[in-house]
């Protein structure tokens, strides 16, 4: 058997979501997984430390995008010029090819509770981290709070619409639109 | 034995506070709390389910007061009155004599994964429930749910700067001057 087994994550990846869709996440089992994706377990196991992880792995890619953005932000940025780094950062993450994952896993996140209570924990680790890169970017750190509240709630917003059924704009055009939204509803 | 106790769960709630922070939250038990009370372990189940519910009691008390805010808003009211409403409702439930305990129980919170964990899941809660009452206020889904989304991250970050050391200004200012920062930094 060959040990590289090219695509094999994408692979995986797509047979996990078809079966979490099918016959839901907890009657899944990671030997149906790479049996859908005509491999073995062991490279499952390669690519993902368990089941979870094929839904949850893209946490460690975002906060790394978020980080990159905020520390290659120009000299003496602003807060606004952090946060759009921060959105161009995180909408990057999601090219137009991974709309079809994202929406096969919200399905598979909206059945289990427990999933989606690792989301939120997640997306609370990634805001957590992303007012630690604004403090070091220079924030004081209620602005660099203020500022990763907003950049995790317009990508959260910005988000669920991307998923929807039906819509066609890509995730930076989104997160533009929700902003202008904020701006509107915040007027005094 | 009197059943019945004047402020009984006021002093209850007071006792619990200081034992968490004094001994931390796992270290404490409902008897020590009872006792440092001065009252019985039947008392304090009378009150409360258990000692988690001393901290997160408020809970239900926050969702009634969101949806009552948004139910008496006026008839025809726009978003931004919606999310007035709900904003003038959940700033009611913080009084300035309730600032000591909330700093207590963002102390007691703070050393406990398991209790932030809880804390995000009771805001989340909160956030759905409002987005579904802002649809029975007859805002389509999108709307319903970025006004929600508004609500609790000015309130959120507006009730972190009302438990700052130091802080002085009462939540519904933070709740304004959350809201002028926010539209300040989403200025196209």
């Amino acid at each position: 058997v060959a040990r590289w087994q090219p695509g094999a994550p994408e692979r995986l990846r797509a047979s996990a979501l078809e079966l979490f869709c099918e016959h839901g996440y907890d009657q899944t089992t990671v030997a149906e997984i790479a049996h859908r994706a005509g491999l073995t377990e062991r490279t499952f196991y390669r690519h993902f430390a368990d089941k979870r992880e094929v839904l949850f792995q893209g946490g460690e890619v975002l906060r790394n995008a978020l980080c990159e953005a905020v520390s290659a932000a120009p000299e003496g940025a602003g807060t606004r010029t952090l946060i759009d780094a921060a959105l161009a950062g995180v909408g990057s993450c999601f090219p137009p090819e991974r709309r079809a994952f994202a929406r096969d896993r919200a399905v598979t996140l909206a059945a289990e509770p427990a999933l989606q209570e690792r989301e939120l924990l997640k997306l609370a680790d990634l805001k957590r981290g992303l007012a630690e890169a604004y403090v070091r970017r220079g924030l004081v750190e209620t602005q660099a709070a203020l500022a990763a509240e907003t950049v995790m709630s317009v990508f959260h917003m910005a988000f669920q619409r991307w998923i929807a059924e039906g819509e066609e704009r890509e995730l930076p055009e989104l997160q533009r639109a929700i902003l202008a939204e904020l701006h509107a509803l915040t007027a005094a």
